[in-house]
């Protein structure tokens, strides 16, 4: 078996897709090709960025992930080869991989450039069919990554600046809404692991409260129906990070809050009341 | 060959899709996943209802259906595994197989409950991911169902009240608009065998009329260029359902209506003329 | 290997396509299925003519494409089947192939008519379904296409115009808009080779512009980031044809034009300055 997953910002209304799958099959015919997303907005690097780093893991060991949110195409960028894991990312070295390069784990890394493994003709405007896929597909019928091109530094790479979390001076733990998913939950960039200890260290024995925009949610839920239906509440997603949720019914709508607004957690005495 | 197929209102702008499946090539490796929608309305259990009635029919035998349109994730609500027909259909206990079962011909159903097939860590939030993926995976590898969990009585599932079409006292079927596809065909919930049997009790000699909102579409049609470009007609839909549709434009458009609305038909006495 | 490709304006909102492949891997179980896209506009002939040809060859040999942008389904229109290069195409007889037809290289065209190939029964309003699909599976799995029914004519099939860009009498290179896809690229239907000859013959040493609506270029591109960020830029785009991009932005919104518009290119000479 030789899974290629597809993650690009190409949509699935033109042939784009399509035919980076008939160069695969042409050099792999038994590759098996899973698309994580092709909607994500045209250029939006950070956000590709968020959705590989979730989905990656749940790919069996030697998977061949493209990651293609591109602009710089046909520009001087490199294109890199990552092993990782067990499993191979190939996207171009824009940042888009900065939160698992961040993770560590990272066992090799090189620049691809060998055009052997390219096809013959190299538009200036659609590497994606004319190098990502090419060589994903020999990646995946077992060439080694060495073969594509020079060692890369780490070091040397393009990082994107990914907003972290941080406990600000009275104690409040700051966050932003890192993605928003097609039922408008609001995904932050707040690990549950992170929100734990904070809660232990900062909040003890206080009651937990959300704020988001001008609203807030108190308390924390274990699943979407520990409310009613269409009210708020704050719940761990399944990307272990916290999330904003309306059960059954759009968190985006009701707090009428974009991508990267700010998310912030606090604890409020009981006995002294709430101060908001 | 095992076949997997997925019906959900996840939505493909998101990377939930392309986790599932490799969730369930990590299990099965020779699956064969074929997605039927993900664009189900969020928590529309009618909706996909109606779709995996008019879809699972057409797989081969063995095919696992996985039924995810689930605003009961987290809670009590069960998950249940069919076996019908040579096929196995897998949803939450919320109704959505109501149709299905309403047409008989199933050989077992049991409650998901054993967490030997499941994903090791179960979130409150994405059943999808951690329980449906890796059970449909294993089913499709060859467990039998029952291995899955207790037996449950079809008695104690939940339904949901499927609008049934009937014929009023003054003579009229009297049914519903059940799905609008992205033609903008209306597709009713009154079968083609139903309306022959009208049409020959009622209606003998007269000519039918359907009527939807303030119009009226006099005759049946055999296909949709049985009428000029641009006008209404009353087919057989695809689904073996009367469908509403429009010669190279959309009914849904024309006729201004909703999934819900009325239809309703009629026969006109030729010789005194149309009533309307 | 058995490759099938579906390229349809069903969109991916209906249980359709998810039908069609259940009937493909029901005849062949290991037909691998690839989507070129769906979201073709209802009934816009034109604009699938235009991926089908662009999509087409990079799928290996022996691939089916079914095309299935059909408002005559149910009519008396005729399906046909081509053998051209080493693959099979399987559309309705309504144009959709032209720009295919016009390359030549046709080894093959029946029309599709023996219904052993057929499901057992073909409604009138999906063909897709009943017909296209398991002719498809058929093929994949290898009968010859004269087996489907008798030899077609070239010269007796249905063709659709396709607008050809020419020079015109004051010297200008007259094309438009093909297609605009998912980021707002204006791609035309003025291939690299014409556009070369016209800068030879009618530009030399002369400077090339771009004119687009109300609009301006200047200058032919490299790559997109060849200009800064937000800039307008005309380049060859990946189909082989000229292209009028932003980068990073839409061209489709700076220049507010649609599909069809007209594109001209003129050589201004460097001396007497922009005649515009």
């Amino acid at each position: 078996m030789s899974i290629i997953t597809l993650l690009t910002d190409f949509g699935i209304e033109d042939e784009y897709v399509g035919i980076m799958k008939g160069v695969i099959l042409s050099i792999n015919p038994s590759a098996v090709i899973v698309d994580i997303t092709h909607n994500i907005s045209p250029q939006d690097i950070m956000d590709a960025a968020y959705r590989i780093k979730a989905s990656y893991k749940y790919f069996p060991k030697k998977t061949v992930h493209m990651v293609v949110v591109d602009p710089g195409v046909g520009s001087a960028r490199p294109i890199i080869a990552v092993q990782s894991q067990g499993c191979y990312l190939l996207a171009p070295d824009n940042g888009i991989l900065t939160p698992l390069l961040d993770d560590g784990d990272i066992d090799n890394i090189v620049y691809v450039e060998n055009p052997e493994y390219f096809l013959d003709s190299v538009s200036q405007t659609f590497h994606g069919r004319d190098i990502f896929a090419p060589v994903a597909a020999h990646i995946s019928k077992g060439i080694g990554i060495m073969e594509l091109g020079q060692t890369a530094d780490i070091k040397d790479l393009v990082r994107i600046s990914v907003a972290k979390p941080f406990v600000s001076d009275n104690g409040e733990l700051s966050g932003i809404i890192a993605s928003i998913d097609r039922f408008g939950n609001l995904i932050t960039n707040i690990d549950y692991i992170l929100f734990k200890k904070f809660r232990d260290t900062f909040c003890c024995g206080k009651e937990i409260s959300f704020i988001i925009g001008s609203k807030k949610i108190t308390g924390f839920s274990k699943n979407y129906n520990s409310v009613k239906s269409g009210m708020p509440l704050a719940i761990t997603g399944s990307r272990g990070y916290l999330e904003i949720a309306v059960n059954c019914g759009s968190a985006k709508k009701i707090f009428n809050v974009s991508k990267d607004d700010p998310v912030m957690i606090i604890g409020v005495d009981h006995n002294i009341g709430h101060q908001m």
